[in-house]
């Protein structure tokens, strides 16, 4: 049994009494019953993901993926492919949005190389993990071999078991790659049996005419790489980026040590869409952080059944998102460590 | 000029070419321009609030202000008056929900007795204010008088300033108070010429017979006191809290001193209500945290023309939401402070 198949059956649905007791230890907190909203659905969702009716609070990594993609030749994006590079090492030295927050959090950021165009040799810092030197176009091609998709997945597991290993009790997930909307519109149209323009927006910023352009070149990838479309492997071969083939196993990786993962924006999502077809029961390891700008990220949510924590109108990427969502996980598990009962503060609980 | 005129005399509408220096100077920073969404639109409203295009990470507040309501011996409550006076000792000790979320986010809690029915004495660590032990029953009275509720809002102006004078650039308010939805729901429907059951909820978890009679009294409030009621600080008078009068005073008093103010649910949105019939401006200052599961609310962020930051079902009050939002505040100002720009990180910038 390959590495990748082990782990997808090591994914198992949480058990739900250990929910229905973190909810209890809710329910005899100051507050009235459920008052604090998601907050409290967080803290029970994350106690079912480790196991534990009161987790302790977690110590958190937040893994960023950056690789290339070869349909970024189709003009499909505002920048150009050297900002893969660039923003890696602006990752590494801490300059980066994704930096920034993950600073606020307490969030050790994990740089993994999936694939840059442009190799940089090796970087403190980064985890060198290349399938290549960027996917192919996969307007002309498959996007990568599926043996390569399988190594990127399993690079995916292999990190997420080696931060469970150290401790970490949450992952957040994030993407740096020009060109991955346009793959993550292709795999989630292929996965879900969307419409182009449903799963297809702007990304980082591009004008009328070429979202024009993006939206014909997800429908004829999509209708190219039909035919050979075998399994879910298959589909992130042909359509995938080597970053997000490692996210998704990342977060099976997470899902199989009992780790909750929290979801980005749409890139991240198409992952999660990709880990969920090939472990169904990792939705329940997994909270989505927010809703971002980009259309398809509310097609990937849909046929994930999460419903995101923020909307603020981000489209960044990276794992802000993500970094964000986490000060609320943490709240919500603060909450059920911290917070007096009505028997102990001596509060009348009308039950309410 | 009473305190109260010379405060409302004192907010001003913050300078708009702020803001455009503050988005000028995210525009440079390493992402696709906006790409962070409401993050960046808070940290112009921050700047543009405390007057300063790169406001430094501020020492933050959260005032909380307790009292009791006449109007709970209508049966509107899901809990008994007694626990206002049982949660402001909670608070005290550090055991409810605000005090939890507001040490993560290292807020200081300041708990102000605004008029408790039971005079607890002095207590350390509550601010005393009592305006009176509760407010009278406002389905058969005026809760309080004119001069009580200029005496309110003036103490909250008098904390305001107090803390910004020791350095607090953040402020949060909430609220404790059995029966203050009723009240809030009042005020707003008068405030606002909404109709009681456009403003009428559940509060802590009433069921639907209590609803019924909730939205009767506030009905009934609102007709009784329509004749006697000639400005803002009269129909607060008579339908107000002594904690929703303060905290409209805190409100003001944060404005007139340039420093925003991140307001709650429900109540918070009803003080907020007050303070900017009183001084328009006092908007710009605002920062609505959340939108609570209490109907009402969301005609209170209409009537201000505010959009919240979180939609997480919370409906607890106490500053929780408030609290919430700051570590959002926070991961807005420090991209402004942390991140690097295009040109610092040798980033091609597309201007995208």
């Amino acid at each position: 049994m390959s590495l990748l198949e082990a782990t997808c059956a090591r994914v198992r649905e949480p058990d739900p009494a250990i929910a229905a007791e973190t909810q209890r230890l809710l329910d005899a907190k100051t507050k009235p019953r459920k008052s604090l909203g998601r907050l409290e659905e967080i803290a029970c969702r994350v106690a079912a993901a480790r196991g534990m009716s009161v987790p302790p609070l977690p110590r958190k990594a937040i893994v960023v993926m950056a690789a290339d993609h070869g349909v970024a030749d189709e003009g499909v994006s505002a920048y150009p492919a050297e900002v893969t590079a660039q923003m890696l090492l602006n990752f590494v030295r801490g300059g980066a949005a994704i930096n920034v927050l993950a600073r606020q959090v307490d969030a050790r950021v994990v740089v993994v190389d999936m694939g840059v165009r442009t190799d940089l040799g090796e970087i403190a810092g980064v985890v060198r993990k290349r399938i290549g030197a960027g996917t192919r176009n996969f307007l002309r091609e498959p996007a990568m071999s599926r043996v390569d998709a399988l190594t990127a997945l399993e690079s995916g597991i292999e990190i997420a078991r080696s931060l469970a290993a150290e401790g970490v009790g949450l992952l957040g997930v994030g993407d740096m790659g020009i060109g991955n909307t346009t793959s993550s519109s292709a795999l989630v149209a292929a996965l879900t049996g969307s419409g182009a323009e449903e799963v297809t927006g702007r990304g980082t910023g591009i004008d009328g005419a070429t979202l024009a352009r993006k939206v014909d070149v997800v429908r004829r990838a999509v209708a190219l790489h039909r035919d050979e479309t075998r399994d879910v492997a298959d589909t992130l071969a042909s359509l995938g980026g080597f970053e997000i083939a490692g996210l998704a196993g990342v977060i099976l990786g997470a899902a199989a040590e009992r780790v909750p993962v929290v979801l980005d924006g749409f890139i991240t999502g198409a992952a999660a869409l990709v880990a969920a077809r090939l472990a169904p029961a990792a939705t329940d390891y997994m909270i989505a952080s927010h809703r971002s700008v980009e259309r398809g990220h509310r097609v990937a949510l849909r046929a994930l059944c999460l419903d995101p924590l923020l909307d603020l109108d981000l489209r960044l990427g990276e794992g802000t998102g993500a970094a964000l969502a986490m000060g609320l996980v943490e709240a919500a598990l603060r909450v059920l460590h911290e917070m007096a009962t009505f028997a102990s503060a001596s509060v009348t609980d009308a039950g309410a």
